[in-house]
Protein backbone atom coordinates (compact mmCIF):
# COMPACT_ATOMS: atom_id res chain seq x y z
CA UNK A 1 0.00 0.00 0.00
CA UNK A 2 2.59 2.53 1.41
CA UNK A 3 4.78 1.38 -1.75
CA UNK A 4 1.97 2.13 -4.28
CA UNK A 5 1.02 5.52 -2.85
CA UNK A 6 4.82 6.44 -3.57
CA UNK A 7 4.75 4.98 -7.08
CA UNK A 8 1.64 7.21 -7.73
CA UNK A 9 3.10 10.19 -5.91
CA UNK A 10 6.47 9.60 -8.52
CA UNK A 11 3.84 8.77 -11.48
CA UNK A 12 1.91 12.10 -10.80
CA UNK A 13 5.00 14.18 -10.33
CA UNK A 14 6.40 12.46 -13.84
CA UNK A 15 3.07 13.60 -15.31
CA UNK A 16 3.62 17.13 -14.18
CA UNK A 17 7.26 17.50 -15.12
CA UNK A 18 6.18 16.28 -18.88
CA UNK A 19 3.22 18.46 -19.46
CA UNK A 20 5.64 21.54 -17.86
CA UNK A 21 8.13 20.45 -20.46
CA UNK A 22 6.29 19.78 -23.37
CA UNK A 23 4.46 23.25 -22.79
CA UNK A 24 8.06 24.42 -23.37
CA UNK A 25 8.98 22.25 -26.84
CA UNK A 26 5.47 23.24 -28.39
CA UNK A 27 7.22 26.98 -28.01
CA UNK A 28 10.36 26.11 -28.91
CA UNK A 29 9.30 24.06 -31.84
CA UNK A 30 6.84 26.75 -32.72
CA UNK A 31 9.72 29.72 -33.04
CA UNK A 32 12.68 27.15 -34.56
CA UNK A 33 10.80 23.94 -35.59
CA UNK A 34 10.43 20.47 -34.77
CA UNK A 35 14.40 19.81 -36.02
CA UNK A 36 15.35 22.65 -33.47
CA UNK A 37 13.67 20.80 -30.52
CA UNK A 38 17.11 19.67 -28.07
CA UNK A 39 17.01 18.45 -24.83
CA UNK A 40 20.08 20.92 -24.19
CA UNK A 41 17.55 23.75 -24.79
CA UNK A 42 14.71 22.52 -23.14
CA UNK A 43 16.81 21.89 -20.02
CA UNK A 44 17.74 25.55 -20.31
CA UNK A 45 14.06 26.81 -20.55
CA UNK A 46 12.94 24.54 -18.06
CA UNK A 47 15.58 24.83 -15.61
CA UNK A 48 15.21 21.20 -15.40
CA UNK A 49 18.50 18.71 -15.81
CA UNK A 50 19.42 17.51 -19.57
CA UNK A 51 19.31 14.19 -18.12
CA UNK A 52 16.33 14.03 -16.26
CA UNK A 53 14.60 15.29 -19.62
CA UNK A 54 15.89 12.42 -21.53
CA UNK A 55 14.99 9.84 -19.55
CA UNK A 56 11.33 11.11 -19.49
CA UNK A 57 11.22 10.74 -23.50
CA UNK A 58 13.83 8.52 -24.27
CA UNK A 59 14.84 10.12 -27.52
CA UNK A 60 14.53 12.68 -29.55
CA UNK A 61 11.58 11.82 -32.44
CA UNK A 62 9.46 10.76 -29.25
CA UNK A 63 10.19 13.96 -27.29
CA UNK A 64 8.83 15.19 -31.31
CA UNK A 65 6.09 13.27 -31.52
CA UNK A 66 4.58 13.51 -27.96
CA UNK A 67 5.37 17.89 -29.06
CA UNK A 68 3.16 17.10 -32.01
CA UNK A 69 0.74 15.78 -29.47
CA UNK A 70 0.60 18.22 -26.68
CA UNK A 71 0.19 21.24 -29.46
CA UNK A 72 -2.55 19.05 -30.76
CA UNK A 73 -4.48 19.18 -27.79
CA UNK A 74 -3.89 22.85 -26.94
CA UNK A 75 -5.20 23.64 -30.57
CA UNK A 76 -8.17 21.47 -30.40
CA UNK A 77 -8.52 23.20 -26.34
CA UNK A 78 -8.40 26.69 -27.77
CA UNK A 79 -10.04 26.60 -31.17
CA UNK A 80 -12.30 23.53 -31.70
CA UNK A 81 -13.78 22.68 -27.81
CA UNK A 82 -14.94 25.97 -27.33
CA UNK A 83 -17.37 26.06 -30.93
CA UNK A 84 -19.04 22.07 -30.13
CA UNK A 85 -21.72 23.86 -28.57
CA UNK A 86 -22.26 26.28 -30.66
CA UNK A 87 -24.94 25.13 -33.08
CA UNK A 88 -23.66 23.21 -36.05
CA UNK A 89 -23.03 24.80 -39.74
CA UNK A 90 -22.67 28.38 -40.39
CA UNK A 91 -22.94 29.42 -37.01
CA UNK A 92 -20.30 26.87 -35.81
CA UNK A 93 -18.00 27.78 -38.73
CA UNK A 94 -18.27 31.56 -37.75
CA UNK A 95 -17.25 30.97 -33.99
CA UNK A 96 -14.60 28.32 -35.34
CA UNK A 97 -13.16 31.57 -37.27
CA UNK A 98 -13.27 33.42 -34.21
CA UNK A 99 -11.21 30.85 -32.16
CA UNK A 100 -8.91 30.80 -34.49
CA UNK A 101 -8.41 34.59 -35.23
CA UNK A 102 -7.99 34.86 -31.28
CA UNK A 103 -5.21 31.94 -31.69
CA UNK A 104 -3.14 33.45 -34.10
CA UNK A 105 -3.45 37.30 -32.66
CA UNK A 106 -3.08 36.32 -29.16
CA UNK A 107 -0.93 33.59 -29.75
CA UNK A 108 -1.42 30.05 -27.60
CA UNK A 109 2.45 29.35 -28.99
CA UNK A 110 5.12 32.00 -28.71
CA UNK A 111 5.89 31.44 -32.59
CA UNK A 112 2.29 31.41 -33.74
CA UNK A 113 0.80 28.20 -35.24
CA UNK A 114 2.50 25.45 -34.55
CA UNK A 115 1.19 23.67 -37.24
CA UNK A 116 2.04 26.47 -40.21
CA UNK A 117 5.80 26.63 -38.47
CA UNK A 118 5.87 23.15 -38.92
CA UNK A 119 4.03 21.98 -41.91
CA UNK A 120 6.51 23.71 -44.22
CA UNK A 121 9.73 22.26 -42.87
CA UNK A 122 8.42 18.36 -42.56
CA UNK A 123 6.58 18.44 -45.48
CA UNK A 124 9.80 16.30 -47.58
CA UNK A 125 10.59 13.93 -44.60
CA UNK A 126 8.76 10.50 -44.40
CA UNK A 127 7.99 8.64 -41.44
CA UNK A 128 6.28 8.84 -37.73
CA UNK A 129 6.45 12.61 -37.19
CA UNK A 130 5.54 13.12 -41.26
CA UNK A 131 2.53 11.07 -40.62
CA UNK A 132 1.22 13.02 -36.85
CA UNK A 133 1.59 16.36 -38.02
CA UNK A 134 -0.31 15.62 -41.29
CA UNK A 135 -3.18 13.45 -39.80
CA UNK A 136 -3.15 16.32 -37.29
CA UNK A 137 -3.56 18.41 -40.12
CA UNK A 138 -6.03 16.66 -42.70
CA UNK A 139 -8.08 16.35 -39.00
CA UNK A 140 -8.60 19.81 -38.81
CA UNK A 141 -9.54 20.30 -42.34
CA UNK A 142 -12.29 17.18 -42.19
CA UNK A 143 -13.64 19.63 -39.19
CA UNK A 144 -14.07 22.36 -41.36
CA UNK A 145 -15.25 20.53 -44.04
CA UNK A 146 -17.66 18.75 -41.94
CA UNK A 147 -19.44 21.96 -40.71
CA UNK A 148 -19.28 22.95 -44.22
CA UNK A 149 -20.89 20.27 -45.92
CA UNK A 150 -23.74 20.64 -43.09
CA UNK A 151 -24.18 24.50 -44.18
CA UNK A 152 -24.52 23.95 -47.89
CA UNK A 153 -27.19 21.35 -46.99
CA UNK A 154 -29.21 23.26 -44.16
CA UNK A 155 -28.76 25.19 -46.91
CA UNK A 156 -27.04 28.49 -45.33
CA UNK A 157 -24.48 29.13 -47.51
CA UNK A 158 -24.53 28.45 -51.36
CA UNK A 159 -23.41 24.82 -53.03
CA UNK A 160 -19.64 24.21 -52.72
CA UNK A 161 -17.37 21.28 -52.58
CA UNK A 162 -16.54 21.13 -48.90
CA UNK A 163 -13.05 19.46 -49.20
CA UNK A 164 -12.38 21.71 -52.12
CA UNK A 165 -13.68 24.55 -49.79
CA UNK A 166 -12.19 23.65 -46.19
CA UNK A 167 -8.48 22.95 -47.84
CA UNK A 168 -8.96 26.70 -49.14
CA UNK A 169 -10.04 28.02 -45.82
CA UNK A 170 -7.28 26.27 -44.16
CA UNK A 171 -4.74 27.86 -47.02
CA UNK A 172 -6.49 31.56 -46.14
CA UNK A 173 -5.66 31.06 -42.39
CA UNK A 174 -2.37 29.99 -41.78
CA UNK A 175 -1.58 32.21 -44.53
CA UNK A 176 -2.86 34.88 -42.34
CA UNK A 177 -0.89 33.78 -39.56
CA UNK A 178 1.97 34.23 -41.46
CA UNK A 179 0.93 38.32 -42.09
CA UNK A 180 -0.02 38.35 -38.44
CA UNK A 181 3.49 37.30 -37.23
CA UNK A 182 4.97 39.55 -40.28
CA UNK A 183 3.31 42.56 -38.80
CA UNK A 184 1.01 43.42 -41.22
CA UNK A 185 -1.99 45.42 -39.37
CA UNK A 186 -4.62 44.51 -42.51
CA UNK A 187 -4.28 40.75 -42.34
CA UNK A 188 -6.79 40.37 -40.48
CA UNK A 189 -9.93 42.30 -42.02
CA UNK A 190 -8.60 40.42 -45.41
CA UNK A 191 -8.54 37.60 -43.75
CA UNK A 192 -12.12 37.54 -43.10
CA UNK A 193 -13.18 38.95 -46.58
CA UNK A 194 -11.24 36.58 -47.68
CA UNK A 195 -13.40 33.57 -45.80
CA UNK A 196 -16.47 35.06 -47.17
CA UNK A 197 -15.61 34.39 -50.83
CA UNK A 198 -15.76 30.89 -49.79
CA UNK A 199 -19.04 31.19 -47.36
CA UNK A 200 -21.80 32.48 -49.23
CA UNK A 201 -25.18 32.87 -47.33
CA UNK A 202 -27.80 32.11 -49.36
CA UNK A 203 -30.21 34.59 -50.76
CA UNK A 204 -27.55 37.46 -50.44
CA UNK B 1 44.64 47.76 -71.03
CA UNK B 2 46.42 43.95 -70.26
CA UNK B 3 45.23 44.58 -66.79
CA UNK B 4 42.29 45.77 -67.36
CA UNK B 5 41.03 42.32 -69.40
CA UNK B 6 43.04 40.80 -66.46
CA UNK B 7 40.27 41.92 -64.23
CA UNK B 8 37.65 41.59 -66.00
CA UNK B 9 38.06 37.80 -66.56
CA UNK B 10 39.09 37.82 -62.68
CA UNK B 11 35.38 39.52 -62.13
CA UNK B 12 33.95 37.30 -65.07
CA UNK B 13 35.04 34.11 -63.24
CA UNK B 14 34.25 36.15 -59.49
CA UNK B 15 30.40 36.61 -61.59
CA UNK B 16 30.09 32.73 -61.93
CA UNK B 17 31.50 31.60 -58.65
CA UNK B 18 28.95 33.42 -57.37
CA UNK B 19 25.91 32.43 -59.59
CA UNK B 20 27.59 28.95 -58.79
CA UNK B 21 27.32 29.38 -54.73
CA UNK B 22 23.94 31.27 -54.89
CA UNK B 23 22.25 28.41 -56.66
CA UNK B 24 23.06 26.06 -54.35
CA UNK B 25 22.51 28.44 -51.74
CA UNK B 26 19.47 28.80 -53.10
CA UNK B 27 18.75 24.67 -53.21
CA UNK B 28 19.95 24.15 -49.79
CA UNK B 29 17.62 27.12 -48.02
CA UNK B 30 14.71 25.63 -49.95
CA UNK B 31 15.43 22.40 -48.05
CA UNK B 32 16.72 23.47 -44.52
CA UNK B 33 16.15 27.49 -44.33
CA UNK B 34 17.57 30.37 -44.96
CA UNK B 35 19.11 29.98 -40.86
CA UNK B 36 20.24 26.48 -41.89
CA UNK B 37 22.48 28.53 -45.18
CA UNK B 38 26.25 28.43 -43.69
CA UNK B 39 29.67 28.90 -45.49
CA UNK B 40 30.72 24.76 -44.66
CA UNK B 41 27.39 23.48 -46.02
CA UNK B 42 27.64 25.81 -48.92
CA UNK B 43 31.54 24.75 -49.57
CA UNK B 44 30.73 21.17 -49.41
CA UNK B 45 28.02 21.04 -52.32
CA UNK B 46 30.20 23.24 -54.49
CA UNK B 47 33.63 21.60 -53.87
CA UNK B 48 34.68 25.30 -53.72
CA UNK B 49 36.75 26.39 -50.68
CA UNK B 50 34.72 27.86 -47.67
CA UNK B 51 37.36 30.65 -47.38
CA UNK B 52 36.99 31.76 -51.04
CA UNK B 53 33.25 31.24 -50.57
CA UNK B 54 33.37 33.50 -47.52
CA UNK B 55 35.45 36.13 -49.44
CA UNK B 56 32.78 36.40 -52.35
CA UNK B 57 29.68 36.92 -49.93
CA UNK B 58 31.51 38.73 -46.95
CA UNK B 59 29.25 37.69 -44.41
CA UNK B 60 26.13 35.41 -43.49
CA UNK B 61 23.53 38.05 -43.92
CA UNK B 62 24.66 39.26 -47.37
CA UNK B 63 25.02 35.42 -48.12
CA UNK B 64 21.18 35.27 -47.48
CA UNK B 65 19.82 38.57 -49.06
CA UNK B 66 21.91 37.82 -52.12
CA UNK B 67 20.18 34.14 -51.97
CA UNK B 68 16.99 35.93 -51.36
CA UNK B 69 17.38 37.75 -54.58
CA UNK B 70 19.03 35.12 -56.53
CA UNK B 71 15.65 32.99 -55.53
CA UNK B 72 13.45 36.17 -57.01
CA UNK B 73 15.53 35.87 -60.16
CA UNK B 74 14.94 32.06 -60.88
CA UNK B 75 11.27 32.49 -59.73
CA UNK B 76 10.56 35.48 -61.64
CA UNK B 77 12.34 32.95 -64.97
CA UNK B 78 10.08 30.08 -64.06
CA UNK B 79 6.54 31.47 -63.52
CA UNK B 80 5.96 35.46 -64.28
CA UNK B 81 8.38 36.11 -67.67
CA UNK B 82 6.70 32.93 -69.93
CA UNK B 83 3.30 35.11 -68.46
CA UNK B 84 3.98 38.35 -69.92
CA UNK B 85 3.92 37.37 -73.59
CA UNK B 86 -0.13 36.30 -73.02
CA UNK B 87 -2.89 38.66 -72.70
CA UNK B 88 -3.53 40.39 -69.80
CA UNK B 89 -6.49 39.64 -67.41
CA UNK B 90 -7.87 35.84 -67.37
CA UNK B 91 -5.72 34.53 -69.89
CA UNK B 92 -2.70 35.75 -68.25
CA UNK B 93 -3.77 34.54 -65.23
CA UNK B 94 -4.19 31.13 -66.02
CA UNK B 95 -0.83 30.94 -67.70
CA UNK B 96 0.58 32.08 -64.25
CA UNK B 97 -1.03 29.71 -62.27
CA UNK B 98 -0.01 27.10 -65.22
CA UNK B 99 3.72 28.05 -64.51
CA UNK B 100 3.49 27.99 -61.05
CA UNK B 101 1.88 24.62 -60.61
CA UNK B 102 4.80 23.11 -63.01
CA UNK B 103 7.02 25.63 -60.57
CA UNK B 104 5.48 22.77 -58.05
CA UNK B 105 5.54 19.87 -59.17
CA UNK B 106 9.03 19.73 -61.20
CA UNK B 107 10.15 22.11 -59.05
CA UNK B 108 12.88 24.61 -59.68
CA UNK B 109 14.45 24.45 -56.14
CA UNK B 110 15.20 21.13 -54.03
CA UNK B 111 12.94 21.74 -51.50
CA UNK B 112 9.78 23.38 -53.59
CA UNK B 113 8.61 26.46 -53.19
CA UNK B 114 11.62 28.95 -51.84
CA UNK B 115 9.00 31.46 -50.67
CA UNK B 116 7.06 28.89 -48.47
CA UNK B 117 9.89 27.20 -46.74
CA UNK B 118 11.26 30.52 -45.63
CA UNK B 119 8.26 33.05 -45.01
CA UNK B 120 6.94 30.92 -41.53
CA UNK B 121 10.85 30.73 -40.39
CA UNK B 122 11.11 34.09 -40.69
CA UNK B 123 7.66 35.75 -40.10
CA UNK B 124 8.67 36.65 -36.62
CA UNK B 125 12.31 37.86 -37.53
CA UNK B 126 12.99 42.02 -37.98
CA UNK B 127 15.85 43.02 -40.37
CA UNK B 128 16.99 43.13 -44.11
CA UNK B 129 16.28 39.26 -44.64
CA UNK B 130 12.70 39.69 -43.51
CA UNK B 131 12.09 42.45 -45.42
CA UNK B 132 13.44 41.20 -49.02
CA UNK B 133 11.45 38.48 -48.30
CA UNK B 134 8.10 39.95 -47.52
CA UNK B 135 8.58 42.67 -50.41
CA UNK B 136 9.20 40.03 -52.99
CA UNK B 137 6.16 37.52 -51.51
CA UNK B 138 4.04 41.57 -51.76
CA UNK B 139 5.33 41.88 -54.94
CA UNK B 140 4.29 38.80 -56.41
CA UNK B 141 0.74 38.90 -54.49
CA UNK B 142 0.62 42.31 -56.51
CA UNK B 143 1.11 40.98 -60.24
CA UNK B 144 -1.59 38.56 -59.08
CA UNK B 145 -4.17 41.57 -57.47
CA UNK B 146 -3.18 43.78 -61.38
CA UNK B 147 -4.27 40.58 -63.29
CA UNK B 148 -7.76 40.10 -61.38
CA UNK B 149 -7.81 43.51 -61.23
CA UNK B 150 -7.62 43.83 -65.08
CA UNK B 151 -10.12 40.42 -65.73
CA UNK B 152 -12.71 42.49 -63.29
CA UNK B 153 -12.21 45.52 -65.30
CA UNK B 154 -12.46 43.34 -68.94
CA UNK B 155 -15.86 41.96 -67.71
CA UNK B 156 -13.29 38.52 -67.63
CA UNK B 157 -14.65 37.95 -63.90
CA UNK B 158 -17.22 38.37 -61.59
CA UNK B 159 -16.54 41.41 -58.90
CA UNK B 160 -14.36 40.24 -56.96
CA UNK B 161 -11.39 42.48 -54.47
CA UNK B 162 -8.01 41.86 -56.36
CA UNK B 163 -6.40 42.45 -53.28
CA UNK B 164 -8.09 40.07 -51.18
CA UNK B 165 -8.75 37.71 -54.15
CA UNK B 166 -4.77 37.89 -55.02
CA UNK B 167 -3.86 36.83 -51.45
CA UNK B 168 -6.33 34.09 -51.28
CA UNK B 169 -5.09 32.52 -54.30
CA UNK B 170 -1.24 32.67 -52.96
CA UNK B 171 -2.56 30.95 -49.94
CA UNK B 172 -4.13 28.80 -52.04
CA UNK B 173 -0.63 28.28 -53.63
CA UNK B 174 1.54 28.03 -50.93
CA UNK B 175 -0.39 25.43 -49.39
CA UNK B 176 -1.08 23.29 -52.37
CA UNK B 177 3.24 23.25 -52.52
CA UNK B 178 3.24 21.88 -48.92
CA UNK B 179 0.57 19.42 -50.43
CA UNK B 180 2.52 18.44 -53.02
CA UNK B 181 5.92 17.80 -51.29
CA UNK B 182 3.70 15.93 -48.85
CA UNK B 183 2.94 13.59 -51.38
CA UNK B 184 -0.27 13.88 -51.57
CA UNK B 185 -1.61 13.27 -55.45
CA UNK B 186 -5.01 15.12 -55.18
CA UNK B 187 -2.65 18.57 -54.85
CA UNK B 188 -3.27 20.07 -57.94
CA UNK B 189 -6.64 19.04 -58.73
CA UNK B 190 -8.17 20.60 -55.86
CA UNK B 191 -5.48 23.46 -56.39
CA UNK B 192 -7.11 23.99 -59.70
CA UNK B 193 -10.85 23.59 -57.99
CA UNK B 194 -10.06 26.14 -55.15
CA UNK B 195 -8.62 28.29 -57.43
CA UNK B 196 -11.93 28.08 -59.67
CA UNK B 197 -14.05 29.52 -56.80
CA UNK B 198 -12.14 32.74 -56.96
CA UNK B 199 -12.28 33.09 -60.92
CA UNK B 200 -15.83 33.14 -61.59
CA UNK B 201 -16.18 33.82 -65.98
CA UNK B 202 -19.07 36.42 -66.14
CA UNK B 203 -21.98 34.22 -67.51
CA UNK B 204 -21.06 31.12 -65.67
Amino acid sequence: MEIEVKADGRRARGDESRALVLHEAVNLASVVGLHGLTFGSLALRTGRSKAGIQILFSNKEKLQLETVAFARGMFADAVIRPALSTQRGLPRLKKLFGNWIRYATEPLFEGGCFMVANLAEIDSLRGPLHDALFADHASWISVLAGEIRFAVEAQEILDTDPEVAAFAVDAILCATNTSVRAGDANAIARARRALDIFLVPVGV
